[in-house]
């Protein structure tokens, strides 16, 4: 393989996926592990770095290696402070570079954003994918909502993240799923999709019973036998059900881009479905590399002139 | 000390706790562990209770012991089947009498309650803390909370329970608290009571919004170094707002109960105090052991006659 122009990198953290880049910005190759930030300390995320992408390396000449997500958290690589909504989803001026031991390695950590009104909020990561998405669609004017562990509703305006809201739905779904009362009746590989989108449904037009809503699963397998699949849809519907409900000023009478893994996605349209919206499904590893490719060339402009 | 007329029993999922009752029903002795049902399989149960109660045991003839608790939950010591609301709350007939193989015990396991209307709701133990309440307080007619892991608001009605409904409030904090992103940022010895009373009353004008409301003291800590007892109050009044919007039908202009341990019923008091509630706080150890003394009564008047 030939050695990449420059490295892309989403550390987050549970993950690491490195692309090594050609000067056109196609993927030359890949790595993806299981070492997100979690439990490493800023003195591992070098050597971590370099044992996965040694091959790569040209024998001189430093190459640029553009960091997105947890690595610039506090308690990461080196913190890259949040920059404050409304802004630009990229910045290459607010990018730390850590200094590293290996002088093939030009490094620069991209920041997240934050956000104190209506609510205080953060992200890191979904910037760069937010970022991806903006290059391909330089016009656009409406809502991304980019569902996983923290979901993220962001609305986008003449190219800026304009304000934003998280949602715990996924940390709260694993939490329920691993260690709660429920963890016995769930199916964990199916699903009951009729059953998902009643429960999305209900909880809509109840969505402050959210607490009571899944316990009934776990009352109706005691009395009736309520199959598993359909008490991992209940469960799943109720809590994107109760999200949507909330974030009802995002969703509603807009355009919405879906941007995640693709059984996430699906759960969200099948719920955005049952509202009557037809969200635009996107594919979040490639807005990721759009978005690292689209900060590298802010990046070149300045720093990296070859 | 003298040997115990009968023996009262609540056996939960993390705890056994065992009162030697005199002829009258005063306690004459007790026993606090931590050997709940959770884990245990159906032959550990005897040997586990003889040996918290040995020294009480007489030399002959059967001591009645009454059983309440998840002990007569499907994987317990032998399922009690559930008894379908509205009903009373205590049943001798439906109770099960697990054989035991030393002869100095008579035991008789207490039968949960379901509901399939308005919901699919189970109860396994507050039942006999209800009872114990209707054996003091005989003509109430409203409802009693029993906060706790798994929240119960129970309507009372002619000395049954019409109906009731089960909330995972106490689980969510519990998981929240323990293995979520919020971990790291709450205090576990000390909330703030304003941030409390102000996060109940925003939960309650937006009860939907919970999944975001609380990841907001995560986002607000990282930005602004939000007190961790400030993000346990948050925390804790989101999760009991949530449930007081959702519980309104309950609460709104009738009497309220509390029956739970005293942190959880002040907790809770403050929040119906946000509402304009005033509830009546009683003992749950207190609620328990009348509500087995009562069902010792109707058992004896069937078959432990002296």
């Amino acid at each position: 393989m030939a050695n990449p122009n420059w490295i892309g990198v989403d550390w987050g953290t549970s993950n690491l996926r490195v692309w090594g880049m050609s000067r056109d910005s196609t993927v030359l190759a890949q790595v993806n592990t299981d070492q997100g930030m979690n439990g490493l300390h800023a003195e591992d995320f070098e050597p971590i770095l370099l044992n996965n992408i040694e091959e790569w390396l040209p024998g001189s000449g430093p190459v640029p290696v553009i960091v997105c997500g947890m690595a610039g958290a506090k308690g990461g690589w080196e913190t890259a402070p949040y920059r404050a909504a409304p802004c630009l989803p990229l910045s290459a001026e607010e990018s730390v570079a850590p200094r590293t031991a290996d002088r093939r390695l030009a490094v620069r950590i991209l920041p997240g954003i934050s956000q104190t009104r209506p609510a205080h909020d953060v992200m890191r990561g979904e910037e760069t994918q937010i970022a991806g998405f903006l290059s391909v669609n330089p016009g656009f004017d409406g809502i991304v909502c980019l569902p996983g562990t923290h979901t993220k509703w962001v609305h986008l305006s003449a190219g800026e993240i304009v304000s934003f809201r998280t949602f715990m739905t996924g940390e709260l779904f694993g939490l329920l799923q691993r260690y709660s009362v429920l963890r016995e009746i769930l199916d964990r590989s199916n699903w009951d999709a009729a059953e998902f989108a009643s429960s999305v449904e209900t909880q809509i037009s109840r969505p402050e019973a959210l607490a009571a809503r899944i316990f009934t699963a776990r009352a109706e397998s005691l009395i009736s036998d309520l199959e598993p699949a359909k008490a991992t849809g209940r469960l799943s519907g109720a809590l994107i059900g109760a999200e949507l409900a909330a974030a009802r000023t995002y969703w509603l009478g807009r355009d919405v881009v879906l941007i995640g893994q693709a059984r996430l996605v699906d759960a969200y349209a099948r719920a955005l479905a049952v509202v009557g919206q037809n969200p635009r499904p996107e594919n979040a590893e490639r807005m990721t590399i759009l978005g690292l490719t689209a900060a590298f060339a802010m990046f070149r402009a300045k720093e990296f002139r070859p």
